[in-house]
Formats: C-alpha cells, structure tokens, sequence
C-alpha cells in the first residue's frame, strides 16, 4: 500500500500519550510522516475540520483521509502498513491483544488521573486501590518480554503510558505503587520498553516532562 | 475456520444490548452457539473465571477459549466466519467503522443512561443535550441504509442500543428527542434495523422489555 506519493501527517502535541502511540507505531513500520504541532487548548481550525467529534488530538492524516481515537489509528496503521505487525496474526491473539488495550485505557488511564491530579483525598486513594488493581492484572498477563511477546505489540504500545509516564508522576507525587518489589515484571517490562531504539526516539525527554508534572502538581497543591 | 466439532457458547442475559451485539453477529454469520443464560447481580463462578477483570456478560466462549468485552467479541466473530462481513474490507472504511462504533459507546450510552436513569435534573438535561449532539453525529453520517451500506454492519450491530432500547426508554420517560422529525434518517434507520429478519431474531420482546424499564423508572421516581 505504502508508496513514494503518499502523504503522511500526523496533528499531534509532543508530550501526550497518545500521540506517542502513533509516534511509535508509524516510526515501528518505518512511515515517513510529518508532525503538526498542535498547542493544547488552542487547536487549530484544521484539526477541528479534522475530528469534529472529540476535537483533540492525535489525527492521522493519509492522504487526506483523517482518522481519530489512537486505538482506531493503531488499527489502521497495521492494516495499511503490513511490515513488522502491531496486532498478532491469530484471531484469538488478536482479540486478547485488543481485549488488554482497551483495559489500559478503560482501567489504568482514569485511575492514575485520579492518583496525580484528584483534589479530594478519598478519590485519590480509590485511584490508587484501582491501580493496584489494574497493574496485577497485568503483571499476570506478562509472559513474554513484551505483551506483544519478544517483540512489541498493540498493548505495549497502548501502555506507554504506563512505561513511561507513570514513573514520572509518580516521582512528582512521591508515591511507592509501581515499584520492582510490587511489579517485577511490569516494572522491568517498562525498562525494556522504553529502552527499545524504535520507542527511545519517539519519546519525549524525560526532564522536560517532570518539570512539567511537578509544575502542575504544584500549582494544583497550591490551589488547595 | 469453521468446523462441525467446534463448541460456541455465550454467557449473556436476555435483554441486555450488549449480549444482543454479538446474538445479531453470531446470527448473521449463521454460527450455531448455545446461549448460557446469567443472572444480573448473581453471575455464576464459570462467568466470572472467564471474565475476571470486568466480571460482566457478554463473554463469547470459542472452543474453551474466553473473550469478553463486545466490540472485541465483534471484530473476533469477524476474523473467525469470514461469510457475511461485518467490517468493510478497505483499511479506511474499517477505521470508521471502529470509530463510530466506540463513538456509540463513548458518546450515546453514557448520556443515555442520564437522561433515563439519574435523579439529578441537571445532569438529566446535560445528558439529553449530550444525546442530541451525539443523534446529529449519527444522523449526518448516515449515508445509506444502514451504516454498513446496503447491508448491516459493525456501527448497525454496536448500535442496537440506538435502534431497540432509546425508544422504548423515550416511552417509559415520555421524552421526545429521537423523533422523525428530529432525525428523520436515523429514525427510518432504527425501523430498517429492528425490522431486518436477522436482527428482529434476536431481539428481546418489547413489552417485557418496556414493562421493565416501567417499573424500573417508576420505583426511582418513587425514591425521589
């Protein structure tokens, strides 16, 4: 499907998880694409055109044809692009695969927001119950290096969040939850993960982003 | 893929949208399943073995082998009897369909149960402006006879929910939001559907439905 005509753009913010998804995803199967930066609560006229319905970002454009919700990209990503597969090739692997993606984002998304950002204590402990939770499901479910087994799949890259970012608000909020002794698996699986070359690149800097958190955890102490 | 020794089972409850999903889709693809019928709020051990994480219905279970979540259970049936396609083929109307599809479950179910179910007034209004907003998406993304074309498909299936319960929640509520008037191709579509032979099948019976949600309704008035 992939030709030297095609045009591949993706409206995104450095910094967003879900972004990130695709970032990682495009730079897997080897796409060349170009970023257009978007400004958070500020989005511009044409992503707007773009996806009407959430208005937010990321937005994959191929050759005009936008497509929104980075599940629905990472889908469709992997169906055009054939070369090293983000979903595995049996149906029922694919439907478990399928199945842990969206639990990522049904079961560990809100919760962890709830943790860093919640101004009521009660829910910031019930985020932190439901978490614990989340995290020993997957911890059971990781056999291999990778969910995606020795190499990354759809749920790896669907947790990047939990790779890479929780760490870091957990630095910011100086909690103990995602640690080697609770999480062994889980918590070298997110070494791995983001020490893999095709994700390393894709990532934003580390720095940047905790001093971001902190500044935001901060001003959200303060307002208290 | 299909064989005459293979054993398909669904553990469900009869009158629950989400079951009646994968009942049209098990139905349209003429897949001989046995159906394990669950009762709400006392789910049996072999349930919850099977769905650990959600502990709901539907889990559709293929040769001892368990999937839960219903647009997962969709795209499975999908991959599994390739007769009679629920997806559309080409990569870019797949990621539409997915995307209308978790739009259904994003946008309408949540405002729905609002606008039925809560004792808050403000939040009762908030979700039937919610809901208008979602049946104009719908309805202007209508293009055909059914969303999947001439023939049904993955948003038809997923929006069940749309076509068989809103209305039926309007009565017992006496709101009068998806009318012909308002919505006139979405509410030709809702009769096109419930009416199609392979839907209508597998459609619980109106009146009990509508009896239930009558007392359902009346005994949370009563508790207002």
């Amino acid at each position: 499907m992939a030709s030297n005509h095609e045009e591949v753009k993706l409206f995104g913010i450095v910094g967003s998880p879900f972004v990130t998804r695709v970032d990682i995803a495009l730079n897997l199967k080897g796409v060349q694409y170009k970023l257009e930066e978007e400004k958070m609560g500020n989005f511009s006229d044409t992503l707007i055109k773009y996806n009407p319905v959430y208005k937010k970002v990321p937005v994959l454009v191929h050759n005009e044809k936008p497509i929104s919700e980075s599940l629905v990209i990472l889908e469709y990503i992997d169906e055009t692009w054939k070369q090293n597969p983000i979903l595995p090739s049996d149906p029922y692997k694919r439907a478990l695969a399928r199945f842990w993606s969206k639990f990522i984002d049904d079961k560990c998304l809100n919760a962890a927001r709830k943790v860093a950002f919640s101004l009521d204590e009660k829910e910031r402990e019930e985020g932190y119950k439901e978490l614990e939770v989340a995290f020993q499901f997957l911890e059971n479910e990781l056999k291999d290096k990778f969910f995606g087994g020795e190499e990354i799949g759809l749920v790896d890259i669907t947790g990047v969040f939990i790779a890479f970012w929780v760490p870091i608000l957990q630095e910011v909020i100086g909690l103990k939850l995602f640690t080697i002794e609770k999480f062994p698996k889980l918590y070298k699986w997110s070494h791995d993960f983001t020490n893999h070359q095709i994700v390393k690149e894709k990532l934003p800097n580390r720095e940047t982003q905790l001093a971001f958190f902190k500044a935001r955890y901060e001003s959200l102490v303060a307002s208290q």
